[in-house]
């Protein structure tokens, strides 16, 4: 199994909504193929695992480690537990039910109304934790970023944008988006600091969708350095829209779109994991609506003083308790990482 | 010298206003005696080495390793380059010259004229930063000290003392509290939170004077729990005082007490190291007049949210940058040291 989720990880950032899963196939304490699920829209670990055999009948009374159940619904591939049966495969070991509803023990009664000896270690072994955290809270896993002063502050003034920290920081936040399905961001924030919000170290299957709360979607100005990229974006208007916007840009309105209207629309389009990137009245609307699962705070080496802007100010009423989880120094700067204490 | 060193390191935070001093008295390559001084008004480590000598007369020829250069005017004890002459030592290896315009280069003529071999290395070892601070800067050295919530909060309402961090965390800044000569607050600090501001974990030669900045001394109530702890304070009025105060209270009057008055005026009374607790007004207004030589930030896992109190808050205009020289996990907490960059 650790074989196996090692393989999973190759996967790792290009699967989309999809899980990461890895397989390894075993005949007679040899390895007989190893696979993974590659990007979204390819085939499944066991898939990619059987491919990878000179003749499929080799598979004939093997055992298949595979990290996640055997999925077993048609979706954009045939269902892998129907292809292990049809192989001959003998055992398989799983290290975590799928918790999809769509498969969920489905995949397993495949297997075992096939007369396969199906092992299930209710193990996640660390891997896919938003998937597992989307499907067991109906939302998704929401991760507040900030980069502040180390007075707390995020701007020098509040209609300007202060370039706080430093490069190795500045790859560890865009490590941070690759790993997430949305990247949401207030009005403030698109008008004054116009951020690309994409990812640049790594080449993605699919990008996360760039998210923007606005009032009035059609006064956004569309030479904003934000537009001219074309990755996917979501602005959610509380205004309609009656303007004809190019094929990436999609507007949802007329909601207020408070955090849990957000969090749901969101979890409607499967998202999830989802990073609020500010300003620090967004931030503080998701801390009072105690929709903070974890936080990574970049504080930087500097003092901007008292009247600077904080990262959290606005709405108010909550205390959310945190427990630290990491603390990197990361060249001049310090990255914290705090996780929700549910 | 090393040796000298770690002699000095026992007097720490004893000495007050005094320099650490350790000293060693070497002949024919053996070890005489080992010295230092030892608290504030006893004997300097010259003076508490010698003292360790069955016969003085043994001192004669000797070689004597001291940290710092010998001092040569009367205070509370008499000159301890004169003793070195008198009693026959014949090299003298200074590990730094005493930057007190008192002895600067006096000890090292004293010594020098009586024929002695004098040696100067021109290392402090870490030795005295606060004393060598003053010095060459003729201020203390300040020390802004914060609590704050993983968003940079202090309070989670302005009105009310929030407890934030853990009990390593306490005991942590007790610790940073037994190297100051004055610990200085606000007056809402005062009235809110009601601090002892006395160190608790060591018993001090002389403890860290309690200073707070207020508008009208004659309006404090005196049966806030600050009041009942005998430790000298200095109240430093706007308004003039016409109340008779206890022994322990001293009341200066009659300036605006902004940053750059208060630090005149402790610098005025020797104070070498001085620690800012707060509130966040205060800390904006030494974060706006530049007078920040360090911030120590005490990180708790907890998010406040958008109506609490920001660490710094009101007077604005610098941005100071800052060095990150240290991160410490305390327990739930993590400590930030940052450093003046000038």
């Amino acid at each position: 199994m650790t074989l196996a989720v090692a393989q999973a990880r190759h996967g790792s950032n290009q699967t989309w909504t999809n899980p990461i899963v890895g397989a390894v196939l075993v005949k007679h304490n040899q390895i007989l193929a190893q696979g993974y699920h590659h990007r979204f829209g390819q085939a499944h670990a066991e898939i990619d695992t059987l491919n990878q055999l000179d003749d499929v009948a080799q598979a004939q009374g093997a055992t298949m480690y595979v990290t996640l159940e055997p999925c077993s619904h048609y979706g954009k591939t045939p269902p892998c537990a129907r292809k292990l049966v049809a192989v001959g495969i003998a055992r398989v070991v799983i290290g975590q039910r799928d918790p999809n509803p769509l498969v969920a023990g489905k995949g397993i009664a495949i297997l075992e109304a096939a007369g396969i000896a199906v092992t299930v270690l209710d193990q996640t072994e660390g891997l896919n934790p938003t998937y597992n955290f989307y499907y067991h809270h109906h939302r998704p896993f929401v991760t507040l970023k900030m980069a502040v002063s180390a007075d707390g502050k995020l701007n020098a003034a509040t209609a300007q944008r202060t370039r706080l920290t430093g490069e190795l920081a500045g790859h560890d936040s865009q490590a941070l988006r690759a790993c997430q399905q949305a990247i949401l961001i207030g009005e403030r924030t698109l008008t004054i600091d116009q951020p690309a919000l994409t990812v640049r170290d790594q080449k993605l299957a699919v990008a996360p969708r760039r998210v923007v709360v606005v009032n009035a979607a059609d006064q956004l100005d569309l030479t904003n350095r934000f537009f001219q990229d074309t990755t996917p974006v979501w602005l959610l208007s509380r205004q309609p829209s009656h303007r004809t916007w190019p094929d990436f840009v999609t507007v949802t309105a007329g909601q207020a779109w408070t955090p849990e209207q957000i969090v749901a629309f969101l979890a409607d389009q499967g998202i999830q994991a989802l990073l609020v990137e500010g300003g620090s009245h967004l931030h503080a609307e998701f801390v009072a609506a105690g929709l903070v699962d974890q936080v990574v705070t970049y504080v930087a080496p500097t003092l901007l003083g008292g009247q600077a802007l904080p990262a959290v100010s606005g709405a108010g009423g909550k205390q959310l308790p945190l427990r630290l989880t990491d603390t990197q120094v990361l060249g001049p700067d310090v990255r914290l990482t705090f996780r929700r204490v549910s």
